[in-house]
């Protein structure tokens, strides 16, 4: 069974248990012959996807009416999976997605670690800094790397942290944040997971 | 007198009662004879300016010791004029900086109004919102707009408001921070009255 995750900057596909990545730039979905089941975050890929019989859009089949219309299809896979806990997806944006007893709360999007490091460099050269995902966070820096890390990463640990639930880190970027957040767990496959449990109770195959 | 506070954006000019701003890249500070008082955060100006006589940098007349060698010299002047206070000054970047008792406990930068909202648009067109800085911030939000202004704003407001300092908010974005820190005190001149302390400290003039 193929599946796949489109984001906005790349196809993570998972064969069997082999996961691997293709870049929206380059890869052509038409390439594959058998059938993928997917979900897809970017409009215009999505668009295409539509026009291909053998992709099979996953977010059909999954009841919408406890999220909201706008919310991306893997935030909502993402909470299909979790009974209590903060979801924290770091991939090009962070999203951040609150379930309480299989009820989801509402959740927020953050800028992804790149995306964020871009943006101090883009303001000036001056905040031309690589992040420290080891500081300190109970101290208010007093030198600039600290002074951005702490922007970025102390302001969205205080938010995960006062909903008082197990944390759970996915997405490609979970690596650095799991210095942030070392008590969290870490499940690299919770969107794939969650896919396959999908498909099994839609009896797709 | 004529001060002038000179960020990455624009150099702002305070002439009397009277402030205007002019664009880093159009302006050209040769055109002024008069004396001019004035803090730098641009290396690239700043270099210009020191070849200019009637440029006087008050960054020479003020004692650094109580703050770090790479630190913005906006904050430093704003630091200077505060006795107890978390200053967020809101400009390309927001910095926001603690003085506890005259004494500067440290600081963090984020992303300024405009900056930040690029980055939500650069990162997916799906993102593309104004922040709406009227949003519940008691409420974690399950609509497109508020996912953002929340991850944008809320964060910034759960660490202000950890300090339990009185809130001064200060530079041009000041304006549509009031909604999230309805209790601060806005002082829009802090910068340019603690650059005239200095400036009577010093005695220049």
């Amino acid at each position: 069974m193929l599946l796949c995750d489109v984001g906005n900057t790349s196809y993570h596909f998972l064969d069997q248990s082999h996961d691997y990545k293709e870049s929206v730039v380059t890869f052509d979905p038409k390439t594959i012959t058998q059938k993928v089941y997917y979900i897809c975050v970017n409009p215009d890929i999505k668009e295409s996807l539509d026009a291909l019989q053998n992709w099979i859009n996953l977010a059909e089949f999954i009841d919408k009416h406890p999220y909201y219309e706008t919310m991306g299809i893997d935030r909502i896979v993402a909470c299909e999976a979790v009974k209590n806990g903060v979801i924290v997806d770091a991939g090009s944006a962070i999203t951040v997605d609150v379930v309480r007893d299989g009820h989801f709360e509402g959740g927020f999007i953050y800028p992804g670690t790149q995306a964020m490091r871009d943006t101090y460099t883009n303001i000036s050269h001056a905040l031309d800094y690589e992040f420290n995902y080891n500081l300190n966070l109970d101290i208010i820096p007093k030198n600039s790397q600290d002074a951005l890390s702490y922007g970025y990463l102390k302001l969205l640990y205080n938010e995960v942290m006062m909903h008082k639930l197990e944390v759970i880190l996915t997405g490609g970027d979970s690596v650095k944040l799991q210095h942030i957040f070392p008590d969290a767990k870490c499940e690299n496959e919770l969107l794939f997971n969650s896919m396959k449990k999908i498909i099994k109770k839609a009896k797709l195959c």
